[in-house]
């Protein structure tokens, strides 16, 4: 840990993206996405399955009137995930435990958006729903409508399971968000109240808890480097330092006896210091990294920081799809063991993916160097862009490297797998967990530090760093072309992340290689031209993932390619490329020198061997992320070679 | 339905096997597996799961004198599939709802064994065990232990879920063989009472159910051609066309409503008539289908016949393992759709296979033609037999082509596969089925009609056929070297099986081809010579089965051979064969010329795409069924080619 090495990403307000790709998919996340899930907060969307988020935050804040008029309020069971509204009492809370995120997260997207594009009618949307939320707040703070409608006794009595500690994490997340936006400070105020009660309840003399579900570990830390609150920082501390350990808090929470293996699952079945694998839910894992990474860089700890950077490697060395997917088993939407990385029953959650980002963005702020970045260009461009159609108005919660609509729909193990977007999820937290990402894209392009900036992602725009203005002109998606002017106000040493899968880059600067950046420096203003010399290559993956035994992938520029059904015909599996495959591209789409096999549907299943017979043809492949956008089909994105 | 072409197999007392092959696996079943099951049902094997048979039926006898006493009997809780000894009263049931099948089958097991190898001390074990089931029969022949100890009431009510109909078929297919093996009487009395009450209770004037977990069909046609009591053939024959009649019966009796599509499972989805593939619980679906066989058989039913050929025919076609495992995935341990055969996931339960055996010798009998000893030999030869560890003391409830101690142990998606055979289950049906088959397996060599002999099985012993005495001195599953000495008593046409796996055969007789059988004439003693030309042979799969793409596997003889750990290291996934591959073969295992690729743990996961690096090795394989008899280890059928 250098800390003068370290850098900061950009503060939204001071990035403007331009950018052929993304901004049509930044304006259907503004103008389709955004709206779209206010509708669903409300339950106006038909057909899908309702949320009842606002319903429950409208019953707390009835409930907290009538605590402050002295009323009674009426106690209801307290002690499952999912309420059901054909099966619960009609004044109870209903949906999930953890359905108050939805609409932080919805906030902290609306915020994001408001920085860039201002919107009145949409800040006054936001306002009214802040406005809600802080009259459903218990004088406490308290804050979780499960527990304020249902029973307030029961607060913090079983964090494993439910998810009061995570909501808190979002809340934080989104009133930090919505301040930076619009300096409003309700929704603020209404985190810090709830921040200020977590604080006073845990602690080494307090309660020994900690999440079940992280992300109040890195929410916490957002509300400390806002605020100056160190308590906040201490808390936060806290639960990561008491996360595994013995006794076990899960154990007392419910007089469970366990040896800790069960909490795998939580990341709880060791002191996180001692944890060299990224194991159990993967959304909890990287949320759980990501808050290990913002206290090791606060509190300097080495030690903590290590046992991120074991983490990261095993992830990146071993649990990684080539799409950027993490967590392949969906026990538990979980990590497997290494090298475990099934492309039929893949879990791969769009929520994992945004996880691993914010965990490796902390990563290389900490420590710049561009695998980092590799890592989040890798997730970024594939698995979380997969994750919503074109037209912003169904989502992936899954995202598989090969399915057979037949397998999905006839094989239970496969159950997980869609082949087509929903609508929306009674578990809604990927479509809005995208929108926050992708409207705050803009401050994941550039890190910058006393010393000079990092351009780590190459997205197009206006960024106004420190002691620097940097404009990018890009077209990387397409060709992988960009210029970019500095204008720095003193000596600067700009660097230039060399992406992963780059062969041979022209850049008009003379630089230096280091950590995977070109590198140079300078104090007037300058345009470097780059050509990452884009071209589509077969990608090959370690042989100790025996799923990809005789298979290889293709990639071009920061996009892995997919081949559909409705291009290539049935039973994508007899395809084969060339070992010396030819490639075309086109419009978006890569052309492959390939064959198929010729089936024989009439042999039966098994004969002497015989060398397969096959037949020459092109294989067309699409971006991976576009899949799924013209219909249910087959696809896959490894075939045999 | 050709009735003059219609076989039968001999009666088991008119065959004594001696082979040098198969008279070692007799004797462990009848010395090891016999007893063994006999402590077992008694509870006394210690850190096995208790079985609670014997038990449930003595609460039962205490019950059945209770009521003739005229004392009251309490009622327990009756509506569950497992009695767990620590949720359940005392006096109440325990164990699974079929855990009296266990006794019948072990009783089977011992009638077979009986017929065999005569053994008084057996034999005095197996009439104590009969005179407690009398015992616990109500004098209306009522005799399921389930209902008779917790509540007598609720008999016949659930249908679907709960195995009285199939503990039935059990008890009748257990008290036709002992009285074969006896000729005592006190079981086939029992079972024809209670046998009597169900012809009493089921048919079209009255209730209209049928058993959800099919055996009683096939049981109730064996029992007929026993006692030559028609009213059984017509209870079997209205159970197999009421199954998947509207409206479904199973709805009615729990006011379920459905479309049918639950009852894929139970093969009660549609007329049978109507079926056309194998679905749902793959052993209820080749019991049942051996019901069809037997009805269409005895009630000259072409149209139900002809289901069975077809259901055959998905089966043998797109729905069987090389191993001839069938039921492809564990999700209601079931047969999955066409061409999904996973290695590695497999269900393919011991049982299914024996099940299937049932269903191809019924074929078998009514057409001959060889492709349905085929299946037999194959499922024999290799599922069959990998059910049980060499010394009968463990046993496989699922039969996997490929496993990874690894996943088995972390991956939730591959719990039900083990990587080492087990001592005993609770749901203990594999290891008794198991001792049935092999104890009777003398019944499957040959079949005969007025016309003559089908020699279907290889396996050396002396045979006395109606018109023929056939002597067979075998060294098939070593060599293929078969010497069959036939005495006929009239002229005979002499069918010889061809096996599927052999290319050329050296036959001394002169023959022509007739439906896969060598077949000639003979009046006078003749001793044929035959050598089956056994070699290893590479075989491929159908590439409509994804899995296999670029795989193959090797079988000689009857035997398909594996790859183990032990012999080849870890990661038998990085194997090849060579295309051209050269075979040694001696002391029982195979060794092939192939390549392993060389790992690159250091190397990440994805790279640009090269030819992978290999080294020479020789590949040993031992066959499939001795898999898992020297400690845990890695396995593979298929391999890299």
């Amino acid at each position: 840990m250098d800390k003068n090495r370290m850098a900061n990403r950009l503060k939204l307000k001071n990035t403007e993206i331009d950018d052929p790709f993304w901004n049509g998919i930044i304006s259907t996340v503004r103008n389709e996405v955004i709206p779209y899930q206010y509708r669903a907060l409300k339950d106006e969307i038909e057909g899908a399955e309702k949320s009842r988020c606002l319903e429950n935050f409208k019953k707390a804040a009835l409930t907290v009137e009538k605590i402050r008029n002295g009323e009674e309020t009426p106690v209801y069971e307290c002690d499952k995930w999912f309420y059901d509204e054909n099966n619960s009492e009609k004044g109870a809370f209903k949906g999930w435990v953890f359905q108050d995120s939805d609409l932080y997260k919805w906030l902290e997207a609306v915020s994001y958006s408001l920085i860039n594009s201002p919107d009145i009618k949409l800040e006054e949307k936001a306002d009214e729903c802040i406005s809600l939320i802080c009259s459903a707040q218990l004088d406490n703070g308290y804050l979780d409508t499960l527990y304020i409608i249902n029973d307030r006794e029961k607060g913090f009595t079983n964090l494993r399971d439910y998810h009061e500690l995570y909501c808190f994490g979002h809340l934080a997340e989104a009133a930090a968000a919505y301040f930076e936006a619009t300096k409003k400070t309700a929704l603020l105020n209404a985190a810090c109240k709830f921040a200020d009660l977590i604080c006073d309840t845990f602690g080494k003399t307090k309660c020994l808890g900690y999440p079940g579900h992280e992300i109040a570990e890195m929410a916490l830390v957002r509300l400390y480097r806002l605020t100056g609150e160190r308590k906040y920082l201490d808390c936060a501390k806290f639960f990561i330092n008491q996360r595994g350990a013995k006794p076990f808090y899960f154990d007392s929470e419910r007089n469970r006896k366990t040896d800790g293996k069960d909490y795998i699952y939580n990341q709880a079945h060791l002191p996180v210091r001692q944890q060299n694998e990224a194991v159990g839910h993967a959304v909890r894992g990287v949320y759980l990294y990501s808050g290990m990474a913002d206290v090791a860089r606060e509190t300097e700890d080495k030690t903590l920081f290590d046992a991120c950077e074991r983490i990261f490697e095993n992830i990146e060395k071993k649990k990684l799809y080539i799409t950027g997917g993490i967590g392949s088993t969906s026990d538990g939407e979980a990590f497997s063991f290494d090298y475990d990385l099934p492309n039929d029953l893949a879990y791969c959650e769009t929520c994992a993916s945004i996880g691993l980002i914010f965990f490796a963005e902390r990563m290389l702020e900490i420590n710049p160097c561009s695998h980092y970045a590799d890592v989040i260009e890798r997730a970024l461009y594939n698995t979380v862009l997969s994750g919503m159609a074109e037209d912003g108005k169904s989502f992936f919660y899954v995202n598989p490297l090969e399915v057979n609509p037949v397998a999905c729909e006839l094989d239970s193990r496969k159950r997980h797998v869609k082949s087509v977007r929903q609508k929306w999820f009674g578990c809604a937290c990927c479509p809005p967990n995208l929108a926050r990402l992708i409207s705050s894209i803009g401050s994941y392009c550039i890190t910058e530090n006393e010393n000079g900036i990092f351009v780590n992602q190459y997205i197009g725009g206006k960024f106004a760093c420190k002691n620097a203005i940097v404009e990018i002109k890009s077209d990387y998606a397409a060709s992988g072309k960009v210029k970019i002017k500095i204008t720095p106000k003193k000596r600067s040493v700009i660097h230039l992340r060399i992406p992963y899968w780059c062969e041979r880059a022209e850049i008009s600067e003379k630089y230096r290689l280091e950590k995977g950046y070109a590198v140079f420096e300078t104090e007037r203003e300058i345009t470097v031209d780059i050509d990452f010399l884009v071209s589509p290559v077969l990608i090959g993956c370690s042989n100790l993932v025996s799923e990809n035994i005789g298979k290889a992938a293709v990639q071009r520029g920061p996009f892995i390619y997919c081949c559909e059904e409705k291009d290539n015909g049935k039973n994508l599996h007899l395809l084969y490329f060339n070992e010396k495959t030819n490639f075309e591209y086109k419009d978006g789409f890569v052309l492959a020198d390939g064959f198929r096999l010729i089936t024989d549907s009439e042999g039966g299943l098994y004969k002497k061997y015989e060398k397969p017979k096959k037949e020459k043809m092109k294989i067309k492949l699409i971006p991976y992320y576009r899949w799924g956008n013209r219909g249910e089909n087959e696809m896959r994105v490894y075939l045999n070679i």
